[in-house]
């Protein structure tokens, strides 16, 4: 059996579900995999810090995840004070899992110094932030063939459905040429709220009020999100390193309730489009924007909060693939299929 | 540089894209995967055999693949005259790819005699042949791990579209509960063009004379093609062996224009829909038959010769995979897939 200790740095609704899938999942890491997980260390900005070699008690520490870390009870050689950087860098963490909120579109942090961290202390990385992914992916990949360690980061584009799995393993010997998805679903769930008859305000409250939507909606809604996942797919499909100010963007918010029914009127539906293709050249061209769909194209028919992505390839034409785009215990299965990927490698 | 020799046994459109795949992604394999790919043998059944332990030449092939063997020009150490049983055990054959026509619900012949001496052999197997796979793919399976070798068959599930590899590695980690597929492109051809007016007699001449369907095109109306899929599928997804009559069948026969109508009027489509559930207590549900689908199911919107398949998981909801289910070069492309997963594995 091979041990893996885990150090969790943030600690929201995926941290939390990430912590109930490893309680549940234990014995079929084991039976499949021969793999013990052991949650090390968990860190958190304001609600406190545990770290324990041994391994911390995932029931005890489910019981008080949303609430201060201070109320986890006492074991031996538990530790309450490490900062992230010191606790990530211990030797009984193996892989750093880093799940702290950032502002991608600015400089990612504080992920991106915990992910460099723990790079360079030799420590296998897995992460659902798209931010540090988006930014400095070729830096972070060369520093992790540098130490020989495992940089996964599948949750970072559609929540658990594995798009970049897909494009990386499922259509491996296939070139990919162009790719065009939905990759926001809170755009998606109000582009559909707004073909019920909503208007755009009335959708995005109601995006807001499910959760779906932050206070300040200008990332999801300008298109900042889905450009985002767009130059993570940029790397990993076409090894093309995209600036955010290199995707040509437009948001949904100038998409009035006419506009909506003039598509419907013709068959048709908006909906926010992610799209990158490159050229003999090497050239990519990348875009997020709005366009009217044929109710024929596999995309118009993606409703609410779903995603989906289609890769155009060479030897087997367009692939689709249409899945949940969110979620906590979604993104959480994103990380534990990372984990059975470094599983596998080890 | 790892050699792998490939004994390609039958020669039809899929192995003769299959030839110019290999051909076309020689620098590939070698750059990607270190790994030099080398036909050492082609065997038909009425158009002569050819093997040489140095490896044929495949532009020469190529050019000769469509008709008689005997005009393959001759080389050094070249035999034409092994039968495919004595090619395929040759200590220079790496790996055999069964791709003979045959018919699955009968007994699966001679593909599966070929694939039952090779592993028997100790080589590894690629298959896109249904048959064997359908019938006896836990006795194959078992002499696989028995010899250490590899078998692979993602081509006999929606061609080149990774439907296999998507269970098997996409969602690792995920338990499948249920499948639902449209697995069947001819069936769903027909459809298709029922929707635009034709009778079902006239779409199914549309359908043979585009070479769709076959002068009999019984294994596919009446669903035994979807079914012996479907069979596939609850083998690498719930670990079951489903014997063809216990997969509730009916085919697309007796859909009139008049029910296509119908659908159409109650904003619904009707497909071929082969679906497998998997209940707590371990037994296997399944069914091949025609069904009306709403239109907001991605499975509605799947026309023409595609394919798709809905596979129902615990922690990430439903996941749908659309993309051509058949071709040439897509089925050729699956083989690759499977060579370059045996490669990762050596």
């Amino acid at each position: 059996m091979r041990t893996l200790g885990i150090a969790l740095i943030g600690l929201g609704a995926v941290g939390r579900a990430f912590i109930a899938l490893l309680q549940a999942r234990r014995a079929y890491l084991a039976a499949q995999y021969n793999l013990d997980v052991k949650l090390v260390g968990v860190a958190t900005a304001r609600r406190g810090t545990l770290f324990c070699p041994e391994g911390l008690d995932l029931a005890a520490l489910s019981a008080v995840a949303s609430a201060e870390l201070s109320a986890y009870p006492d074991q031996a050689r538990l530790l309450r004070t490490l900062e992230p950087l010191s606790l990530l860098t211990r030797p009984s963490v193996d892989v750093v899992i880093e799940l702290t909120p950032t502002v991608y579109a600015r400089d990612a942090e504080p992920a991106m110094s915990h992910i460099r961290a723990a790079l360079a202390a030799g420590k296998h990385v897995i992460t659902a932030n798209k931010g540090p992914i988006a930014l400095a992916y070729p830096e972070l990949r060369a520093q992790a063939a540098h130490r020989g360690v495992f940089l996964g980061f599948e949750g970072t584009v559609m929540g658990g459905t594995p798009a970049l799995r897909m494009a990386r393993q499922g259509l491996a010997g296939c070139q990919i040429s162009a790719v065009r998805g939905i990759l926001n679903g809170t755009t998606n769930f109000i582009l559909s709220e707004m073909e019920s008859g909503k208007s755009y305000a009335e959708a995005l409250s109601e995006a807001q009020a499910r959760g779906y939507a932050e206070a300040d909606p200008s990332n999801d809604v300008e298109g900042i999100d889905a450009a985002g996942k767009l130059i993570i797919l940029a790397h990993v499909i076409f090894g093309k390193a995209l600036g955010l100010d290199e995707i040509g963007r437009e948001g949904i918010t100038r998409l009035s309730q006419a506009d909506i029914q003039a598509a419907q009127a013709s068959g048709e539906r908006w909906k926010l489009i992610a799209q990158a293709a490159i050229q003999p050249d090497g050239q990519v061209s990348a875009s997020v924007k709005p366009m009217r769909l044929p109710l024929s194209d596999p995309l118009a028919q993606v409703g609410g909060g779903m995603n989906a992505i289609t890769y155009q390839t060479d030897l087997i034409g367009a692939v689709t693939l249409i899945g949940a785009g969110a979620g906590g215990t979604a993104t959480a299965y994103a990380l534990l299929s990372d984990l059975i990927e470094l599983a596998e490698q080890l």
